[in-house]
């Protein structure tokens, strides 16, 4: 997969026959480091540590993680479940893993569980490029657009989610301004996706998150892009800590908000946002940086992963299926109907 | 000036006859390092710098700085030039070098210039407690707050703005919950904030910017507490970058918001917030953690230090002088009216 730059778009999620390698995302941009895990429960601690995240490339690699159990004869069980509650926001987790013990219970070895993550892995690569053809469609030429944490290849099997449709819209000449939010406290923003877009020869500038409501007013936003860790039935949407706020700051402004994600995303067995477990992190990731406190000992925080964006305030769900424009209930069913239990 | 923790509140700067020291806030949590500034053009850097930041300290240690240049016989005019370029956006900063620009004009002495900067930083103290007691006035019992950015002791001559109606609040059992935003990209938030809260015995607890919607929404916030470098004519209010998307968060979600100020941040000549110039710092504020590289080289940021809040968006403008509801140009104008050139 070539791009502007003439350089490979990076695949994060490399299963090598044997063992799956996946980059140490904790260590970008400073240093490309690669981890080799050999069993599920190294797939589970690399999710659960963030060397791997992003939804989709989680789920894929949880995928494999179970052909990891297979190939050492591990209890397949036990391994779903380690993986399983490795992250339990992200629904993709949960839909590959799915997908995996239909296998299992089918009878399938470890050769037929390879071949069912190789087509995981595959699908979300052509969704992610069906869903950058379909997003950037939306959008009017010469548009800015912001977008929040990183989801683009290292989030996924490749392209990106709400970064492919940034891909696909500078590609097509429908966007000419990309502004990056850095995305505390894990800075996905401003370490991945910076990396990812400088390193595809795609100008882009990082703003605080705060800065987000004065960058609509200031220098005219069109489109908020974020991706999904998951979409509820009504269309209300979980991802990563401050897009709610974009939301409401741009429905303020009059910007408009594009959800895109895989239709693995969708939950429909979650009928609202209300239902979403928010996954909540150490304190210490907001009172330290790289290691060192930054704020006096003894001080509290308060470390939510994830929000919920209510439909209200989403103008666009873009899925591999097609787009939904001011997603609601009835909307989703026509659209997700098959997935309901 | 005692607390519950039985120490005493932090002074940050500190007239010592014939230089003045100022606590090195970039030091802060890690160090209390304070530095000794013997001429105008040192105030002028400590204040570029962020040494000592904060609207009403930077006034009150460039009053100090016009002091210096009278003992050391120095070009008066130029010391007010260099210590008013120091910060633009910071009214204080032009209001307390008028003040002692008259003085001058009217042939003060060395000795009569530090009465008269000796008079702003008493006057400060005093306007900052009867803000507190003015502004908790406003909030009922048992509530949740939220601040942003440093607006305690450190950024004043002692007690704080809206720092300072927290701390009322608090004792006078008003405020049940204190949360404070980590304020990238110096995180005076994290870094001081938390420090001055845990210093003086108040539980605090720190989020992401990006999370205040989120915390608006599950935790049920009452008032949004901020100060302000600049204050128009119509109550349009410039403050730290992320005050205005926290404006629009609160509105969204029916909490209100504070702006606790002296009356000399308020600007008459200047009619609404359009008119404020917003000061553009460093990218590499952004691009780079503790003198380490957080972003790919190459890649771009934007960096807006303060953002403006329409008054529509502000339910209270707490000065000295007394609270205006629900302000605009009209409301002003009755309280501030003598400003007016």
């Amino acid at each position: 997969m070539e791009n502007r730059s003439g350089r490979d778009t990076i695949r994060a999620v490399q299963w090598r026959g044997d063992h799956l390698r996946l980059l140490d995302q904790r260590r970008l941009p400073h240093e490309e480091i690669w981890l080799d895990c050999r069993s599920a429960g190294e797939v589970a601690q690399a999710i659960r540590d963030l060397v791997v995240r992003g939804a989709p490339a989680i789920g894929i690699s949880a995928a494999w993680g179970v052909v990891l159990a297979a190939q050492r004869s591990d209890d397949l069980e036990a391994a779903l479940a380690a993986l399983r509650a490795a992250r339990p926001t992200a629904v993709n987790l949960m839909w590959a893993l799915d997908r995996m013990r239909a296998c299992v219970h089918a009878g399938a070895d470890a050769q037929a569980l390879a071949a069912e993550a190789q087509k995981i892995q595959d699908e979300d690569l052509a969704a992610n490029r069906r869903m950058g053809e379909l997003g950037a469609a939306l959008i009017e030429p010469d548009s800015a657009v912001l977008t929040h944490c990183n989801t683009g290849s290292l989030a996924t099997a490749g392209f990106g989610t709400a970064l492919g449709v940034i891909r696909a819209g500078v590609e097509a000449g429908r966007i000419a301004r990309v502004y990056a939010g850095e995305t505390r406290p894990w800075l996905q923003g401003a370490r991945l996706t910076m990396w990812e877009l400088t390193r595809d020869g795609i100008p882009a500038t990082l703003i605080a998150d705060a800065a987000a409501a004065h960058l609509m007013r200031e220098q005219k936003v069109q489109w908020v892009i974020v991706g999904a860790d998951r979409i509820a039935a009504n269309g209300d949407t979980a991802n990563k800590i401050g897009t709610y706020q974009l939301a409401i700051s741009a429905k303020h402004h009059g910007a408009k908000l594009m959800v895109v994600a895989p239709s693995s995303t969708v939950d429909m067995d979650t009928p609202s946002g209300d239902a979403i477990e928010i996954e909540l992190r150490d304190p210490d990731e907001l009172l330290s940086h790289a290691g060192s406190r930054t704020v006096i000992e003894g001080a509290n925080a308060w470390n939510p992963v994830f929000d919920v964006t209510p439909h209200e305030l989403i103008d666009a769900i873009v899925t591999e299926r097609g787009v939904i424009e001011k997603p609601d209930a009835a909307s989703m069913r026509g659209m997700f109907k098959e997935d309901a239990c």
